[in-house]
């Protein structure tokens, strides 16, 4: 079955104490298209300008990634430009450029609509629920947000989380959302805001997944060196949507090993600037990294 | 087979936002050894002034836990007073008075000196290195230590970590010791210090084992609610030599489970102001919590 993966298509401009990478492919939908494209096909949804590079263009079809729902618009690409600090785990943004993206509505080609799995990757909660309007037979939907939309676009984030039936968020997100310092009581609150699962991200500590069979604690691949982290996060629900779409059985049943793989897919996004890793590999090493972390978690 | 308990004990007056809590008992040595006490006899080796209440000692005899290695002495008991922030995870040194933990030496009674199993509590490292000189026959030795010793006594330190078989120390203690931001590969060359096993603690974040057969990833419990986590790492390590001690089979083989059962005991001790909540635990309780964390982590 195939995924639909809805985002921002970006330019990413990232610096790191060590080094600098100037417009590399970026954006939640690049991140978490490839990721998925190691398990499923990928329709992917999103806007670029005219000056998008071609062979990021050749980069997204040579995943298998459909880019027939992708718009291509005169104008600017959206330009991302950040820095990160020594350790890696505080990033500060230093331009945004919204480009041809400001005005972006995403609308589904009819081929698309019948997608039964849905990532709506991070991207304003507004746009998220206009893809849903459009979705007929969507089987399993999961949204990522950002702490961006609980500043700026609360009550349409709250409109969306009645309509998935998984909503991913970084630990600090799930703080705010919920005004509760403690990861477990807030899992259970944004429950009551509606998702069924609850994934709530926590970086270099792995995930924690609440559902109805209680709590799953996944770690994170460990990584002796990481290079650029970002993208991590579209990455790593990617990879686990991906996943998801091709495992036979229950949805609920095959989430945990999802996310193991989601883990796994992040890992090499991590190695890289950008895409540029993960690009690189391929199914086998992450076969490879999964069946390591499940040894290092077995007891 | 004993587990020996060599470290601090204390009187703690512990303040949080929400309560103060004076003169608990507290101390490395008295939160490792009630936690070690749910799986083995205890030999305790410290000191206390003639201050010291005699309801404490009561409490520790009720324990299991031999008080022969014990010194009381005319002066007073070492008093740590501090006082926790609102997330509980950043603590702050109010008063710091040693009283007659000021020129302690660790002398082991004779009975003590066969112990099988030794943990060097959070002490300084000369006086783990002192009981060490003292033991005959020890089959595996555990150290933990903290920042202030990396601070103040790196050279005893390192003397200490070419005799022990494991160092427990947590993240950021990894990080200074190595001047490695990275705990993956800073585990590794805590290894080329000496011990064959090394096991960083995160917290809430679980605690990462590295040993020959490669790297173990262990969750905490998840809590719902942090009263006092003083004394968790303590009762991290104590938990886990009293299960090691008893196991069966080879020490390397038992190391994992061993984690998860101190994981489990320290998450009895954060719920509860000083030890107030561990001494109320009973071991089927540890194992009730046992069981959950394993179908917690299992994919």
């Amino acid at each position: 079955m195939s995924v639909l993966v809805v985002g921002s298509t970006a330019l990413d401009s990232i610096k790191t104490p060590k080094a600098e990478n100037p417009r590399l492919l970026g954006g939640s939908a690049s991140h978490a298209g490839v990721a998925a494209s190691f398990f499923a096909p990928v329709n992917l949804v999103g806007v670029v300008g005219d000056d998008f590079p071609k062979a990021y263009l050749a980069l997204y079809r040579k995943h298998g990634i459909s880019l027939e729902g992708l718009q291509i618009l005169p104008g600017k690409t959206f330009h991302w430009s950040g820095e990160y600090e020594v350790n890696m785990n505080n990033r500060r943004t230093l331009t945004t450029e919204l480009g041809v993206f400001a005005t972006f509505s995403p609308e589904l080609p009819k081929a698309y609509q019948q997608t039964p799995f849905v990532l709506l990757a991070n991207i304003a909660p507004a746009l998220q629920i206009h893809v849903l309007d459009q979705m007929k037979k969507a089987k399993f939907v999961v949204a990522d947000t950002m702490d961006l939309w609980l500043n700026t676009a609360m009550s349409d984030l709250l409109r969306l989380l009645k309509r998935v039936d998984a909503l991913v968020l970084n630990d600090s997100e799930a703080r705010q959302l919920t005004q509760d310092d403690n990861v477990i009581t807030a899992a259970a609150k944004i429950h009551k805001l509606g998702p069924k699962f609850v994934i709530i991200k926590k970086g270099e500590h792995g995930s924690i997944l609440s559902g109805p069979s209680g709590l799953f604690i996944a770690p994170a691949y460990p990584l002796k060196k990481v290079v650029d982290p970002t993208g991590a996060g579209d990455s790593f629900v990617g990879g686990m949507m991906g996943y998801l779409s091709q495992a036979k059985g229950s949805i609920e049943a095959n989430l945990r090993r999802a996310i193991i793989y989601g883990s796994v897919t992040a890992s090499f996004c991590c190695e890289g600037f950008g895409l540029k890793n993960t690009t690189k590999t391929t199914r086998a090493d992450i076969e490879k990294r999964v069946r390591e972390l499940e040894k290092m978690t077995r007891v």
